[in-house]
């Protein structure tokens, strides 16, 4: 059987992923009046009397929505929201083993940015975080945007941030590898969507000075056309050399080149163009923008990729269990940049000096230490 | 300790009722890798070339959505989205006890008609089927028929329908107590919210020619001024006598009282008013309209409540859990009138000629062959 039939026969075995489960038994008439009328009703007045009580007597304090559009799903493109589902529920599954929280997809029939926007406050009560996924740029800036303004539940794009996350993490441990400082380095993103641009905003958080955007038509910068206004933002604090030219130009003399884009366009004379021990993120899925034995041939130090049969897997699984867990557990309204950066410093931590190597820059995606260490980090920044 | 106490003990423990678990254990890369990337892309493009494939891929076959906006919550009235979830995490317990089924409650931040039905409609790709819950009227009798317009997956307001199915199913077994007919028996229905305006309906599509509607105004007629459109409707189709007066006038000569309306409002009097072999249902919660031993010494012969402490228990969850199990299993697209009946016959046969008697004319709520039978009964009234 080839993997692809492996995977539908799972999906197909139970009909989808994920089961909702009571955590009490309800077979005695007992049982059923504590649980449902008349019992039920005492936990709903002291919920109508102080809305916090919600974290004590409902599943608000351990579940979050993980919600998507179906605009941008994994490769796929725009499928829409049935077809988004199995990713969604895998979400779910991923966070329940990874992370210990309850989360539940949701999956909606519009692409109306306000829409969206509105349905998820709706549905936010339910809930003690959401999780966006999937949804395409440059809407999904506004809508995590505005969401963060509108509700007190954190909320979290996980396309950007904990791409960006895991991303930093892998950066911070090869510097230590290479021995350059962030300072010296110039950093090329290829790919101005969701993950590109939040990887540019956190890396020049972190304190990269010189990062390069890139997209289809080359260098982007504040003069090029048919920018989006979340790609004209970022072009204003970025590429401040103001080159232009293609993604070849950009990589000529840069010691790191992070690719959330398409495969196979980052040649091996490309990386021979790059600074002496050049970094590769080539996180193009399934196939990389350049695979990790020809960039090793043209002269680069460290390459990662996606995927979990080369060295160095840049895998998002490590961010988001931590994030949300430490974030719930500590009742956060908000997953702050400094707990981003945090995170990021946390994820790259579990890989101890002596083991560092060009091979070894990031924890593995089932290493057990991860989601605590992660979600410590993140509890140490709640704001009270 | 209280029950009260014991109440909230129980929600308190595990903060909430329910959680959502894997199916499938991701434990090693290959799991990770069929349950999400690269091998969820499979279930993902069956489903975007085909949306009937969502009933296959993903938990679309056996998973509702438990809906409301929190504005008539138990008999605690409007307590709001946060304050309704004890309620809706309880029938979705009781969903997956009694029914098999995946539920999960979603408590809505609006009581706007308009952005009630559009976040519903929103979020429905990924449920087999919508129960909504504890909506106030009219606005229930709206957002479910305006839902079951725009949606493909059957749409069932609990509180109307479940109570008038068990309703009926009482009745139908309470007149071959005392051997009456339908087409001779004056009904009266007390409470013209959404249970007792959907009793109203089914009793009346079931062939009871008589039926007559009170409120706290007494005898509704078309006549009757403030009655909302939901309660105008009806009364084009009861009260055909146009009676006026009061609830003790209506229940003059009357055969069957329903209440769903206040404790204590009907007096020994008004039921030896009635006519002999009286039949009372009496489902103010928690204490009846009049309680079962007054009722009897005024002459009734069958009384029914909402109470487990005394015979004859009118409770929805003889009702809910089958009629979703048959037409999720059916794939039937609504919940229909036929459907309602067949489900009330259904429950009602459950008690034997030989073991029937006015202390036992309904099935208890843990008989385990109800949800079977009540299933099996709306499935044979799916169209294809």
């Amino acid at each position: 059987m080839t993997n692809s039939e492996k995977a539908l026969q799972l999906h197909k075995k139970w009909n989808g992923k994920i089961d909702i489960t009571p955590k009490c038994k309800v077979d005695s008439r007992e049982a059923l009046a504590l649980a449902y009328t008349p019992g039920v009703a005492e936990p709903c007045k002291e919920i109508a009397k102080d809305k916090e009580c919600a974290y004590t007597y409902t599943i608000k304090s351990d579940t979050i929505a993980v919600v998507s559009d179906g605009s941008a799903v994994l490769g796929l493109g725009n499928i829409g929201a049935e077809a988004a589902m199995p990713v969604m529920e895998g979400k779910a599954v991923l966070f329940k083993e990874f992370g210990g929280i309850n989360a539940f997809p949701i999956c909606l029939d519009t692409q109306d940015t306000e829409e969206i926007i509105k349905t998820i406050v709706n549905i936010a009560p339910a809930f003690g975080g959401i999780n966006l996924e999937d949804i395409s740029a440059p809407r999904c800036f506004e809508i995590e945007t505005r969401l963060k303004e509108l509700l007190d539940i954190p909320v979290f794009h996980d396309d950007q941030h904990g791409t960006a996350i895991v991303v930093l993490s892998g950066i911070i441990n090869s510097l230590k590898v290479v021995n350059k400082k962030k300072e010296d380095c110039k950093v090329v993103v290829n790919g101005a969507g969701s993950a590109g641009i939040a990887i540019s905003k956190l890396l020049l958080l972190y304190g990269f000075p010189h990062i390069t955007l890139c997209d289809k038509a080359g260098i982007l910068s504040e003069d090029t056309p048919g920018l989006n206004w979340a790609q004209q933002e970022v072009t204003k604090v970025t590429n401040l050399e103001k080159k232009t030219g293609t993604l070849a130009d950009a990589l000529d003399g840069a010691d790191i080149f992070v690719g959330v884009s398409a495969p196979g366009i980052v040649t091996e004379q490309m990386v021979a163009s790059m600074n002496r021990d050049a970094i590769l993120f080539a996180m193009a899925n399934p196939v990389p923008e350049i695979m990790p034995d020809a960039a090793k041939r043209a002269g680069a130090r460290i390459v990662g990729t996606g995927r979990s049969d080369f060295p160095n897997q840049v895998n998002n699984v490590v961010a988001f269990p931590g994030i949300f867990k430490g974030v719930l557990e500590g009742r956060g309204s908000q997953i702050t940049e400094e707990m981003k950066l945090a995170a990021a410093a946390a994820i790259a931590s579990l890989v101890p000096d002596d083991k560092l190597n060009e091979d070894n820059i990031m924890p593995e995606a089932f290493d057990p230490r991860v989601t605590d260490i992660v979600s410590a980090a993140v509890k140490a920044h709640i704001k009270k």
